[in-house]
């Protein structure tokens, strides 16, 4: 018999499943002792994202090794109806295939999704990225935001004196240049530039929109990595998206 | 000579009339020395609203018995542009046939409907309904807002213990469950079972938003009235419901 | 060489680039030693307006004589996004036929339109209007709102005891009328009445959302002057619309 029991605040779990959902409808959640993981990648099979979510982030955490195909929409919508600071109540019902949302008096319970019919977990690639960079959240979206009035594309480039993110259209440039010395942290070992969808790096601005923080790593027209934590450091997002090649 | 002029708070009669026209664009309203009623089913014949509000409610009142065809949704629209604690003051203009509102230096005149034009305002049936709840507002509206998620119906199911709310869709379901202790009044003299078209319900909840406390009365199989009080108890919204039959 | 280098109010920039954007999706903006100027007339010739923003509302200001095509509608897209209070520096790029705004890290290039494809200025109609009213703004934007649910057209009239503006629908009418004792100014040489189109109207009030006073002057079926101040009175809007002439 398998188990899942737990209590955690709506807003970290609403992080976790945000997180995934801006690629994927549902996707095979897993659980064990340590907590919950989700691995997923978007249809195109262009972006990943890996979420973790530690047994200590919760109020109340009781699991045995399990794997749930979850709804991501219905359960993200469900979520969005409630206050971020209530508390939330999770069940696993083995009977039911169901999983059980208890929000004071108000429970709701979803059909889980067979894992047959869901897009397998992908394997997390083994890439080494010659630039790690650890930038403040809110200039990240604004950058992000700003790139969407000029552009469907992004550029990140670093050179040893700091960050460029540009994005150049046909009457129209922006550029968000950040001095090593203004990054919270700047690990160089080559320069790099690579190009990437605009939408998705939107996509994933927005669900990092709690994020004081946010880690990116680059390559030379390589994947890029962007990482941020949330629960107070016991949640983890990590998003590796691949490049789009320039002509 | 009819006479009918007035003054009360924006907000007041702002909840008057929003109540009516979620079920119709027009009503005859109903003037008297007591006050003001409003009694509407909508075109399906499967709600009814009855709406009164006291002349006490009113900062000034003075009214000789009239009846007259109101535009519902325009005077909505000419009331949500005011602010709720904005003075409104309002005259029937008997030669023109039309309603005065002014809200400080701004008047706005609307044509009366010819009453013969307007579906003619229901009798109220005389039925028994054997459960008596008086709940939460905020509660009932979070209750019929999940099960909006969930399926087009809603039911209602009352045992000696308390009361269920509960919507079952084909992949999820939702209950709010409340013990008698908790809820404000319980007057019980039979289990009871109905279901109610999920829309009508939403509007209902939508119609009292404003509304601390909802009186609701449950049959088996049976229309359901909902009832609650704004203007400080001395305006009265009842909406009485016919419960959509289970197959 | 040409020189236009500027530090501002986001605020103050986005005031006076909406005030022609509602008009025309590109402009002509005259730069000079006194400060910016814009003068712009829709496709219809029915509005005209001109801007003015003085040298002394910047924080820095540096330019020589110069005329530049401006994309209206994505310099305001742009300055939208930032904070009101935020700083904006702006830069004529001489070479690169572009003009670079800059906000904290964030830069941001938009080229020039060629100023031959651009409608050419409108020149200031001499006219002489026999009435002037300084009403308060909120008042003015409140009265054009209401008639909004009323007709497509807007009546000014003003008589000695003041100022009336109105809009007569089928079934309802609207009407601000402002005793001359409750106008900020009044002066009146004749009694007038003029008829426009709402829409211009209704774009003009949201034009000048922030204008604490309005100054109008008004003719006998003739065009109408709306004109405010922004940036502590170092900047002006001044709007010239045609009259509709009734049947």
């Amino acid at each position: 018999m398998s188990i899942f029991k737990a209590e955690i605040d709506v807003g970290i779990i609403e992080n976790a499943v945000r997180a995934a959902s801006i690629l994927v409808d549902e996707a095979k959640t897993n659980i064990n002792e340590e907590g919950m993981q989700i691995r997923a990648v978007d249809l195109a099979n262009v972006c990943m994202v890996s979420i973790s979510l530690k047994a200590l982030a919760f109020d109340y955490y009781d699991a045995s090794p399990l794997s749930i195909g979850l709804n991501l929409t219905r359960t993200a919508d469900l979520l969005k109806s409630a206050k971020k600071d209530e508390h939330i109540e999770m069940e696993y019902l083995e009977e039911k295939n169901r999983i059980k949302f208890v929000l004071d008096k108000l429970s709701y319970s979803l059909a889980l999704i067979s894992l047959d019919t869901i897009k397998k977990e992908p394997k997390t690639p083994k890439i080494d990225l010659p630039v790690r960079v650890v930038m403040d959240g809110k200039e990240f979206r604004r950058a992000v935001k700003a790139a969407e009035k000029v552009s469907d594309y992004i550029t990140f480039d670093a050179k040893e004196d700091g960050l460029k993110i540009a994005s150049i259209g046909e009457t129209s440039e922006m550029s968000l240049d950040i001095l090593k010395e203004d990054l919270s942290a700047f690990d160089i070992e080559a320069n790099v530039h690579s190009m990437f969808d605009l939408g998705y790096i939107l996509d994933i601005a927005k669900a990092l929109i709690g994020a004081e923080l946010v880690e990116i790593r680059i390559g030379d027209n390589y994947p890029i990595k962007i990482r941020s934590e949330f629960a107070g450091g016991k949640g983890e997002i990590e998003y590796l998206l691949a490049p789009r090649v320039e002509e």
